[in-house]
Order: C-alpha cells, then structure tokens, then sequence
C-alpha cells in the first residue's frame, strides 16, 4: 500500500477526550475514529488487524470443528422473556420497537443460538458440536471508557457447544483453555494473560476469564505465584488459596479481560426445553459452554500491552503490514524496486512514498508501529537501512539478502 | 468437511411461510434460517458462499484502490438531522433511545461516512478516495418479502467516492460499471443481469441499478432491444427511448435489484460543509458517488437464477465446496482416499459419509448443489463417478485423472 494513496493520516496531537493509551495510539495512528461515546469506525490499518485476529481465531477454531455462522442483531423479545433476561439484563439492552413488537440489539447470543441448534440437534449422535461468529454487539453502557475497551457497540467472537453430558462440556471445555492460550499466545499477549478464576453464578462454581496484566485495566485479579493462575477480586474474599493449586501467595495486579469461557450447564437450554435423546433413548437436557473474545477489546489491549513512548509496536503476527518502507531519495527507482520485490515474494508493505520531511516520516513510522522499518537514502548506498522496532535493533543490508532473510 | 459433522440437515419440506424458490431451497438445504419476517441467520454453508461473494467484490475494489473500513451500525440523530433524513426517512429507520440521546441503526452510512472523509480529505490533493465496508443494515420494512431479497436486517457492500469535480466522479462512476460487470459476471449473473436507468433524485437525471431478470423480481424494468440496457418502470413514462442509444424497442421483464450506483454530487457533502481547497487553493465542494449490493440478496438472486426442480445450482466460483463426495460403500477405504487426496490438492469438499441410504445422499447432494458430484461404491469398481450439477455429465474417472482434470 502507497502511504500517499491512504486516506488516513496520523494526528498531530493527541485525542483530549481520551484517557486510555491503546484510544490514543489507535486515533493518532488512523486506525480508529471515534463517532461518539463508546462508538468507534474501524479505519483500513485498524481493519487489516482486525483481519488477522479473526484469521488466527478462524483457524484456530476450525482445527477443533467449530463451525461459524453469521446470526442476527435484532432478536425479538419473546425468546429473551424466555430465558427471563429481558428483565434480568434490561439495563444494558438497547430495545427497539416496530409495531407492537420489541426487539433487542443482541448482546450475546444464546437466546438466538439455542433455538436454532434445537431444530437440527435431536439425539445424542449430534453431539458435541460448537458453533462461533464473529459479529457486532450491543451494550447500553451508560459510562463507556477506557477508549475501545468498552464500548456500545463492539466486535465479538462468540462460540457456543453442546454436549450430551457434563463430563463431555468439561472435556471441551479443557480443549478450549488449550485453543484461548494458544491464541493469546499468538496474538502477543500470552505472556501476561492469565486464566483467571472468575464468579460462576448460581449454576457453576466458577467461570474463567482471560486477564491480561496492565495498569491500564479496569479489573483487579491476584495472581497465584505458585501456578500462575489468578482470582478476579469479585471472589477473592471467598476464595483465599487458589483453586488449582492451593497456593496462598498471591500478588494484586490490574488487568484486563479479554476472554472468558463459561460453563452455562442448562440454564439456557432448560428455558427453551431443548432435549436430546439419549443412548437409553430417554430425553436428556443438553449442556452448553459459551467461549468470548473481545475482538476490538484485544486490539486496544494489543497496544495497552505493546507500546513506548513514540507509538505502536506490533507483534508481527498481528500487524497490518510487515515491512514499511520509508522513501529518502528525490526519486523513487530504489525505493520502487525494494517495494516490487518484497511484495513478489509475498510480504506485505506500507511504502511511504509521502512528499514529507524524513521527521515526519520517522515519527510515523514509530507510531503506526509497523515491525520493520526499510530505509532507503543517498546514505544507505544502495543499500538497505533495516530497523527492528520492537528492539530498535539496525542493519544495513542489500535486497537479495533482506529477501533471503524474510522466507514466506 | 465431513457431512456427519456439518450441524445442519437439509430440511424434509419445504418452509410453508416462504413464497420465493430462494428463500425455500436456501432453507430447505440449510443454508440459513428464519429467525422472523425478515431476519435470518446465515448457517455455515450459506456463510461460505457469502465468504466467497466478499472475496470476489473486495478482490475487484482493492484492485482500483477502494480502501477497506467498518463504520458504526449505532448513529446518533444529530447527524441524520444534518442531512434531513431523520425526517424524510423516519419510517424505515429503526431508533434507538439512551437517556435523552436516539439513535437510529444504519440503513445506509453516508451520515457517518461524510463527516469522517471529512477530517483527513482537506486538499484536492487527497482526491479521489473511495472507501467500502461489508457492514449490517437494519431497515424497518413493514412487509419484508421474498426470503433473503428483502430484509430487516441484511449485509451490504457499500461504497463511497470523493471527488474534485463531477467529472472526476463521471470517470470513477463509469470505471465502477465495468467493475460491477466483473462483479456480476463472476458470481454467475453477468448474462441475466442489466445496468439499469432509475430515478436520480433531484440533483441527478439518472441513477443506475443492476437488475437480473427473474419471474420471482418485485420490479419491472424495459430491456433495450438495441443495447440491452433497461429502464426502470418508475421512469418509463418519462423516457420512452433508451437514454443510452435512443431504441425505442424494449421487452418488459421482471427483475431483482442486487446493486446500485448513484452520483450523490454534493447531496450529502454540501450539508455538512465538506470542502476541499482547489488548486486555486479556494474552497470547493466535494463531490460524491455511492455503490452498493446487497450480499443477502446476492445470495438469493444466484439461487433464484440457478436451480431446477431438484435443488440449487451453485456456480462453481460461489458455491460452499466445488465437490460433493458420496460413499456408497460399507466401508470407507476409497472415499477417505479421494477426500484426502482431493484436499491434498488444494480443493473444497462435502464429504457425506454419513449412515443413510443412497437415495437421501443422491436428493441431498441435487438439493445443496455443489458443482461435481463425486460417488464412489462397488458398483464404480475403484473409479469415480463424476457428475456436473449444471448439466447431468457424467463419467467414469480414475483419482489420478480427477486431479489432473482439476489443477488449482
């Protein structure tokens, strides 16, 4: 991509109404815009890492037969009186009338899912079987914060299984703590995301969340400094040794939710009577586990997680290109030829061919926090002046062998 | 994919509450579901052809530099009022109230799009630009109809052009007709489908609509018997030769309208106050163009276009998985063979390995339509019989011939 062809540009100044680093980072870089309270557009460099969580979390979960669906926003009141949370969740759904009928902007979506698996799953051969989407949510928060982390309106992947018994939901449910930290760890944030032990309301012991460590979080878990799980403070007072090891020490850190799997056992399957026959042939209620990720949350919590002072800093896996190439000749015949070749060999490049100053150029590039940055100048001699931004760490090397170093 | 696994099941009988042909095999083969009058889920096969109706429009626009993004479903009033649309289209918004602030759900997004274009398009330098999203649209249709053509909630390619001059947008407009021809033509609507003059509003003599020409259409267009453009009934009256080669002979057809495109000029630009500084450096308005298809009803209009007493016929550019494997063995050495082989070499397939009788395999693999059916049992004697959906071919093939027959 030509940076001059980008309808974005990155802002001089910092955003005022915006507290949170990961909010500011994101409007500064042109990967967000806010169009108001807890309401944010997804601009094309913040949709290109949009599009690579939802790979990572698309290939992750088809490897385990998880099949996506697309279901629908509008949701009609009948079914959320089924389940009794049109009452019990009545503060945070946007409510929307036609006629004598009222509908909700899903928040979640086991109202919708439920039903629908009812009318394809009848025994106990159908099962297990997950579904998942990626889809918009809607949430009345009356004080949304902390930038994209919690917003009106945001992107989820949710994922929902079946399971003829409890031992079969708890065997999935193992699997998937296996799937989440394999893409946490993935996406650049395993190392300071932890399984966390969380409320499980009256039908579960616990929940888990996935907290990722950061002072910019809004929760507060305690780490067990024997396993490494944590405690969400919401149970702490009940929960004095960690439940998986029996570790006493703990450590207080704020954190970030960015996950969480929930064993729903037949609370939601119950209301709608949804049965399977068993291998006896009698009726058995079906199970249900339910598995979230926050999708614009884990970005903001990317560049909570990864950042200095002058900008972004991508994990590679995630960032919208790999290379940007930064243009300091008067001409463009080097610069042209790096961004042709580095794109034949299937890499993806922000040429910054911007008829600006090199300050602005460097500034940002250290911003929009691409991995590696190329420069070519009358002082690179035809050469390649390589950066790592992560670790600032310089080269200068040729084309053939930035190619060689770089295999698809 | 193993059929055994899929969720979904092709449904016995036809849905009595759906009139359309799409609408009824899409159901009945478990492509989607009704979840009320005019909202479906979309179910894994159905998202694998939206998968592939998204690559095919997005390949085409990224190709002529369209820029990717995801705007806000949640509007607030303020900007409706702006453009004065919270009025003049107050029956088929759907809003939404928090506190004292409403909302509406988009049905369309100029109202945001123009006010963010606006902060980073300053100069005549920064134009064109066009940018596009795959996004939800919520419309409040008192009587929504026809299956998936006709929605509450529905997907959209939308598009949106800034432009210096109108005869800027004039060269970008007719460079998206030929993209829209591509479009159209690759996902199997190309010889059906007719560019389309339609009202223009007030600022505009014309817009254009693609409509392909199907019983089941709820418009009536005039096909140019000289030039194959149509006019829209809604004109007809007022333009009795073709406004493209002055005919004067047309057939009248029934028709669907899977796409527009509309030169907006500074409808929605003049507004908000959008100008740009000219190379005069005085101020100018911006122009405006937007283009849009409908995804849902892409979906429907193919289904509606291909299909026979049988089922669907998917082209094979669209369709899920290009072939469906059917073991008619008791065991499954040969069948797991080709499915391995096949996707060895880089191609989708339905495998049915599932414990039914021939005659369900054979009525399911017409109705969901895949391109080439592929059956292997004893009767085959270690070939394969393969079958061309779209024509009843069939041959007796060997694995090696298959896969040369069919190089990615």
């Amino acid at each position: 991509m030509r940076q001059s062809k980008l309808f974005t540009k990155t802002l001089k100044h910092l955003p005022k109404d915006e507290a949170s680093s990961n909010a500011q980072l994101l409007l500064k870089g042109g990967y967000i815009d806010k169009l108001m309270a807890g309401v944010y557009s997804i601009l094309p460099l913040g949709w290109a890492v949009v599009n690579r969580l939802e790979a990572i979390i698309r290939s992750e979960l088809n490897s385990i037969g998880a099949q996506e669906v697309f279901l629908p926003a509008l949701q009609p009141k009948e079914l959320w009186s089924t389940t009794g949370r049109w009452e019990t969740m009545k503060d945070i759904l946007y409510t929307v009338q036609q006629a004598d009928q009222e509908y909700t902007l899903g928040s979640t979506h086991e109202e919708v899912v439920v039903p629908l698996m009812q009318k394809f799953v009848h025994s106990y051969k159908d099962l297990p079987v997950a579904v998942y989407q990626f889809q918009t949510k809607f949430r009345r928060e009356l004080r949304p914060k902390s930038g994209i982390l919690r917003g009106r309106e945001f992107l989820m992947k949710d994922q929902y299984s079946f399971h003829v018994s409890v031992e079969d939901l708890n065997r999935y449910y193992d699997m998937m703590k296996q799937v989440y930290q394999r893409i946490f760890q993935q996406v650049g944030l395993g190392d300071v995301t932890h399984l966390t032990f969380a409320s499980g309301g009256a039908f579960s012991k616990y929940s888990h969340e996935y907290q990722t460590v950061t002072p910019a979080g809004e929760d507060t878990i305690y780490i067990c400094q024997q396993c490494q799980l944590a405690i969400n403070r919401e149970i702490k007072a009940d929960t004095p040794v960690c439940p998986q090891c029996q570790g006493q020490e703990f450590i207080e850190q704020r954190a970030i939710e960015v996950g969480n799997i929930f064993k729903l056992m037949a609370k939601f399957t119950e209301p709608f009577n949804f049965m399977v026959a068993g291998a006896d042939g009698k009726p058995q209620p079906v199970i249900m586990g339910c598995y979230g990720i926050g999708i614009g949350r884990m970005l903001g919590t990317i560049v909570e997680i990864h950042h200095d002072a002058h900008g972004i800093i991508w994990p590679e896996a995630v960032s919208p290109y790999t290379f940007h190439l930064l243009n300091l000749h008067n001409d463009s015949v080097q610069a042209d030829q790096v961004y042709t070749t580095l794109q034949l060999a299937g890499h993806t490049v922000l040429f910054d061919d911007r008829a600006v100053s090199a300050g602005i150029k460097f500034a940002d590039a250290d911003l929009l926090g691409l991995p590696i940055r190329l420069v070519v100048s009358p002082k690179t001699q035809g050469k390649i002046e390589y950066r790592r931004r992560v670790n600032d760490t310089t080269a200068l090397v040729g084309l053939d062998e930035l190619v060689k170093r770089h295999v698809q």
